[in-house]
């Protein structure tokens, strides 16, 4: 069993991942945290757990101390800390925020107006896309997961960009995420009277996500790789939908996007390429941490449409993350994730 | 493993039984079948299931001979048959329809307007509400599965009916169904349009689950119990609350309540007396097999108020079906049931 | 044309009386307040008014001065300040909060927790329950509008209690209402992801509306009207319906019932009530003035039901404010609300 | 008093055009018709217009002989006699549907399977785009009403393409709308427990709408525009959501594109194009017949994005068709058509 620990517990990935550990036969969570909910039981902040786990928060001290593998699911500029400490003392790391995602501090201090205060500690991060980077997170011991949106964009645009398959450099991607995204705090957009039977784009040209995004589209193409982002709020719990739009070279077809996408994941468990002529829909991987990827082409143009769907508390974020610690831990990787997701 | 078998796999509850057998280590599904979906792959009707389970639909015949325990999930008057054939070759048969829940022949009738064809067949069905008929179900071959609001009401009038804290024997409950309750059917009630944003009662005094519900609080009380009841549809899709209004005894207080209440339940995994104070809500016991029951007095009238909610396609369909069957094979009851209900 | 003002027209019942008066061509709204956004354009708070009123919001002085008949919207205890100045300067005042509902100082006391400080003012006092207090309203200078929860409980039983109709002095009243009742303040409750797919009571037994209800109910009756209510909140933006249970006399049938009801509103444009087998649903009165009500019988105990919903922010809130403009001024009472509710 | 009538009422956008021109004051209904429902009231069907408008459904021969206007909206195919019948009568004739929209027969053929049977009346047809095309508009008497995506589309690039602002022709749009789109028939996509809490693209690459589009882009811009469009189905009632991606000439910065809308639609009552930095919600335009429209610059790639929001059901249907038939009439144009949006 892996004692592991989870420091922020309280917000909605933090609260996901206890969900989806309880559910882990090979894990045991030894201490959880939630700054402001300190002796409180978990199950006073979501009655779901309660008299299923009714663990008390901890402070960050306990977790640190107990466990092997530490998450942390925080705003950014709090984890390098709790980072430092477990390199320092042979533990684990999982960060679900943004602070080990980006391999540029000039990034991060263009986008998160924050400087890496550790910087040899940043060497050692390895960005957590599982499908695209598990050799290397089997060895690492400081992953930076992923963000939700550039989950589902990445692993969208892996094949193509990885085979070239596009005729320019740049991608248009127009994203919707339902408000979970949003997470736990209140907000205006987020207030049900006004985000029920609402929908509108988001911080256009403007969202953190996208540097990452860049900079992992830009490794996989082995090119620079400039997208134009737009994010919307979709009045639904879970799920991002991307709609990717991108040239495709004059001389590849639909089939032939069809074939490669299906080389790289036919063996990939969570990635589900769709039959040809079916269409994504966020509702078919809710509360998995599968991603589905359908293919469609504007034949008039050779444009590429490419539809990819997850679950943004899942694949986007806690899912995920126990995906590569099923990887870290030499288990099987599905291990605790294989719930078929509901239907209705 | 148990060879399970499901009859009626199209449906919502029979997609859903599905969907819970599978995460169910002990259990081999061995055949589907849907009457219409004949030869496809069930992920034809529910993409969610692509990939993880691409069974072919077949026949019932297929099914009636490959399984040792049979699910059926039939619009009623069509299970007689399968139960029979169960009977006379030594399976089991677990049917989540109508056709098994009422003792009396002649409410079937009123309330159906069916015959029962197997008169003796009927002799051995046992009321599969399991946390009070658990002893009659271990020996059970034939369960007519309890419907959606009748598991509600029943499981949350149980202590205090049994204990006969109720002054009077008129019980009025104030139910509320999410859209799954209606069926996979198309409908002007739930075509999107018309019922998001809509609320309204139906059925208003002549819902089928009256006489099931007055028939089960009249074993439990002992007595003729009559109830007022009073079914809305809720534009959510899943989850029962059922308002129960009783007048209480004078000399029991909540508190006395309470405690019978606690009494009765704190051995019962799946029934979660939420502590005094909180209010039950359908959003905690989603996609769980959970019933979450609060108690609340007017206190100026000495009137009790039960609030009672459930997953209505688990704890009221498909999930107490896995739980009899669990109890049914000597299995722990909480055996592929265990999921902790997302709380977003 | 009537020159009115707003005293508090940042909250929903605020905006949405501005949004209805700006239809209304006998008046001019003269001046707006809410007091965190003086100097802002209400199109600021509420970009909807955007081009259309781009009014300013200014003092409470200011609205005071400028109109002849004030409507206040604001948390209860700050109203009274505003009907004493208008009262003595020969000026309307119509309060959409709670302050001038409760004939009874001790009530408010108790069920508010503050005290009346012009007593002399409150006996001037009308509940504006349009229908029922026509003629008193034409003569008011002050009005209490109605809570949004007793404007549907009390036209629903305003034929039966008038006309003693029921058999006992208890009634059991099971309501539901959309999001916007709770107010533009966020909540944990109103946060998008706990609300959306979510039902539960609140305040059970202690909601405030309930002594305002018993009031005029036991003002209809002519009798100690007593009732158990129960609040929900519902996933929709607007709309209340109330399930209402009462035993009706032996000797009375719901034929009778339906012609009482027929003889007490057929007279009234914004009561309808529903043919013989129909059933109330609050998606074809939002966005209007009208109060729906249907009328059930569970013939088994003689218990009818009467279902009666509104939209909460319209004939429970703005709407009915301005209908008793409408009759304190002599206008055509429908003048400003005629507009047909959508259905989808 | 203007007679009109209406052929189809039995759709949503029939609907919606009934309650629309009940608030109309110089229009007088004189006679609906809706095939399947020939006899009974409109109420029966939509019970929000109980008590206010029981107008019984009436042949298509009443509503031709009946009234001097006529409106349709019907299924594609079934509009072309009664144009004739009215051209030849000397009649007005505004169609809702699509049979009127596309100049080029050989387009209908293509995308709808149809051919024209009346070529000489398609000559006379009048694409009904108010803002755009007013003055034809006001001699029309046969007029094509837009689509509703074409409208939000058209409306959100006319400005920008009149004035050559692109750099390019091809333009990619990704458009959401609400479900009262796909109208009232009964679909899987609008069953309530499959579209609540999903969302997805549908027709890529091949939705009808998709001709009209590209023909009226290419008159604004008088050159050959082509369009990579993508449909979504957004699980809310109303509304259509346009994010449209043009590449900007370099010359041109963000304030020279403001600069031009605002000289364009400041006359314009019903395209309000919002402030430098504000974002166009869906929310701000439900029942209403406005268009609002916000622009925004990705400046690393100097790309537009343009946010164009509709109802579907007004501005994108029934509201446009009031709003032609007023100016056809030579009355305000915002007659009947000033209800200020509510924001919940």
């Amino acid at each position: 069993m892996i004692k592991v620990g989870i420091i922020g517990v309280s917000g909605y990935a933090g609260a996901e991942l206890l969900r989806l550990l309880l559910n882990h036969d090979e894990v045991k969570v030894v201490s959880i945290e939630a700054r402001s909910y300190q002796g409180q039981p978990i199950s006073d902040l979501y009655p779901s757990f309660y008299q299923v786990c009714d663990m008390i928060c901890e402070s960050d001290e306990d977790v640190l101390q107990k466990a092997e593998l530490i998450f942390a699911s925080l705003p950014h500029g709090l984890s390098e800390k709790y980072a430092k400490y477990c390199d320092e003392n042979n533990k684990k790391f999982i960060d679900l925020g943004a602070d080990f995602r980006l391999d540029s501090e000039q990034d991060y201090q263009e986008w998160y107006k924050l400087d890496y205060h550790e910087k040899a500690l940043h060497d050692k991060q390895v960005y957590g896309l599982s499908e695209v980077n598990r050799e290397k997170i089997k060895t690492a011991t400081l992953i930076g997961n992923p963000g939700c949106y550039p989950t589902s964009i990445t692993l969208g645009l892996y094949p193509l960009l990885k085979e070239k398959l596009n005729l320019n450099k740049h991608i248009i991607i127009d994203s919707k995420s339902g408000t979970t995204g949003a997470g736990k705090s209140l907000s205006e957009d987020t207030h049900f009277p006004k985000c029920n039977e609402s929908f509108h784009p988001y911080k256009l040209g403007t969202h953190r996500h996208t540097p990452e995004i860049e900079q992992e589209l830009s490794k996989m193409a082995n090119d620079d790789i400039q997208v134009t982002f737009t994010p919307h709020l979709l009045p639904v719990n879970r799920g991002i939908v991307s709609t990717i739009y991108v040239d495709l070279k004059p001389e590849v077809s639909l089939d032939d996007v069809y074939q490669i996408y299906q080389n790289y994941y036919s063996q990939e468990y969570f990635v589900r390429v769709l039959p040809k002529g079916k269409i994504a829909d966020l509702k078919f991987v809710k509360y998995s941490n599968f991603c589905d990827i359908s293919l469609h082409l504007d034949e008039r143009y050779h444009r590429l449409i490419i539809v990819s769907t997850i679950d943004n508390m899942v694949k986007g974020a806690a899912g995920q993350a126990i995906q590569n610690m099923n990887i870290m831990y030499g288990l099987e990787e599905t291990k605790g994730l294989k719930m078929v997701p509901p239907s209705f």
